[in-house]
């Protein structure tokens, strides 16, 4: 990290980028060092093609974040949380000098210097590395992001990526003003109560089939809730608390007789034939499809699949 | 910190006690200073008037804790996260020196000495202070026990007890050896089936009165869903998900029209006081009473102490 913090401290300006369909490792992580920079007289813009979420909207500073890139965007491009330009929606942009800092597996060989670590469980403990190495002190705010951003890709130090560094950094944010129990709240805790309802119709609607778990949302459903599909998110992994349970599926009903179905899976069983089998796909452990048809017939078809995984 | 370790090293064997009902933290700090005495040559009985719930089998060296306390036990008493004897079912029992550690509001003046903190975020943090003035090396086994102890009682890092202190006794906990990503799917995802079952009456149970929830677990619910109580534990919590909901109550069924009442509130509102007036006490955000009475009549005095906090 030190090669960068001293490209860094040579440069001027620089345009910070998210990947798109951005999460708070990218968001938080850009934040923070978007102040760490600024704090040290350099001029950033940061740049994320799909805005700031809006269940991220309490990271200090997200204001500051632009979802247009400017004719005159600084030329020097620090690309975060991913490693290939078209993640960030930026394939067809043009930069001097670019700079990559990222935990996730290489997808290109993009950029000029690069800092890719796939054991650091997050971007954001990169940011906390770097913004030490620039000799920037850590304000509560930049802690707010950094703490947002490693809390966000551990599970809030829950997955096994969680490791001595990470939970040690986390003690310095906190001493540098981050607050784990509002972040927590911010990140977990904010359901509207039309989720809390249709969470209530969903978890009834959970069919026993053993291993397998099987619920769903419908258009009466959601109406009854008063919410939007959108507010399904992460559902369908509840079942999967059950120790014994290894598949759960959840059948969202969409206009037309059209229901998405979302896979989810543990271990090693994989669920991405089934999806593709229906004319979907994605990976191991979380795939989807769509599929025509009453209720009835879609989860028979699932069910015959599913049972042969 | 250094007279309990002083007064510990002057003596020879010891009761180590956990308080009813028993939770992580307890039972985590119980075992970890057990093996830290035993490391040094003491001899130690590990006490739990509620034996160990299923859910906590996975702590190291569980097998030793003992539900019957012998006529020969140690006269030294060690009473863990729980400041009265009667909390650890030991208001009979006579001890002829006891030693109080606990992080929970003062209930009594027990003890010949004490250490009772509420600004700690778990007994378990407490027991990483003492091994430490012990001036005994923490093993894995150790680690993992007072790791699982510190991250019950803080949620996994979540709640607003966590604190720089904490997390860097995590990061030096993880150092030694415990696996967080092993301990958090111990304690988050290992539901049984009954669980899952009981977890859907409950979440049809809730009902809607604002700003806070109230839901409970019936003698019916657990006979239906083939369970126990123990098995309602975090349940409490869920409501709290909703963004606008603040308080949440959980009303469990015993035998002989008696409610166990868990109180959970988030942020600034303190349901301390309410289980207390109720004969009950605990925390700010978590706290407990036991009431008797007929669901109605004991959800009516709830409600009412509860719309002033």
């Amino acid at each position: 990290m030190k090669d960068i913090a001293r490209e860094i401290s040579a440069r001027d300006s620089f345009t910070i980028a998210c990947h798109i369909n951005p999460d708070a490792d990218t968001l938080g992580s850009a934040l923070a060092l978007s102040m760490a920079l600024e704090s040290i007289g350099k001029k950033t813009l940061v740049f994320s093609s799909d805005g700031v979420p809006g269940n991220y909207r309490f990271l200090p500073g997200c204001e500051r974040i632009v979802s247009e890139l400017p004719s005159d965007a600084p030329s020097t491009l620090i690309l975060l949380d991913c490693n290939a330009p078209k993640r960030a929606a930026l394939e067809d942009a043009e930069f001097g000098y670019s700079i990559v800092i990222d935990h996730h597996n290489t997808e290109s060989d993009f950029g000029d210097l690069r800092h890719i670590v796939p054991t650091a469980s997050s971007t954001g403990l990169l940011m906390h590395t770097l913004i030490a190495e620039l000799g920037v002190k850590l304000t509560p705010d930049m802690a707010t992001n950094i703490y947002t951003a490693m809390a966000l890709d551990t599970g809030s130090f829950r997955y096994s990526n969680t490791d001595a560094r990470t939970l040690r950094a986390a003690s310095e944010l906190v001493e540098a003003g981050a607050d784990p129990g509002y972040i927590a709240n911010k990140l977990y805790n904010s359901w509207s109560d039309g989720r809390f309802g249709l969470f209530k119709s969903y978890i009834s609607s959970v069919e026993d089939h053993g291993r397998l778990r099987l619920g769903c949302i419908t258009q009466q459903m959601l109406d009854q809730a008063g919410t939007a599909m959108n507010d399904t998110e992460h559902f369908v992994n509840y079942p999967l608390l059950v120790e014994s349970v290894t598949i759960s599926v959840l059948m969202k009903e969409h206009t037309g007789g059209t229901w998405r179905c979302s896979l989810r899976s543990k271990g090693v069983i994989n669920v991405a034939g089934v999806a593709e089998a229906l004319g979907g796909g994605g990976h191991k452990n979380a795939a989807g499809c769509t599929v025509h048809g009453t209720f009835e017939e879609v989860r028979a078809k699932l069910l015959e699949l599913l049972e042969k995984v």
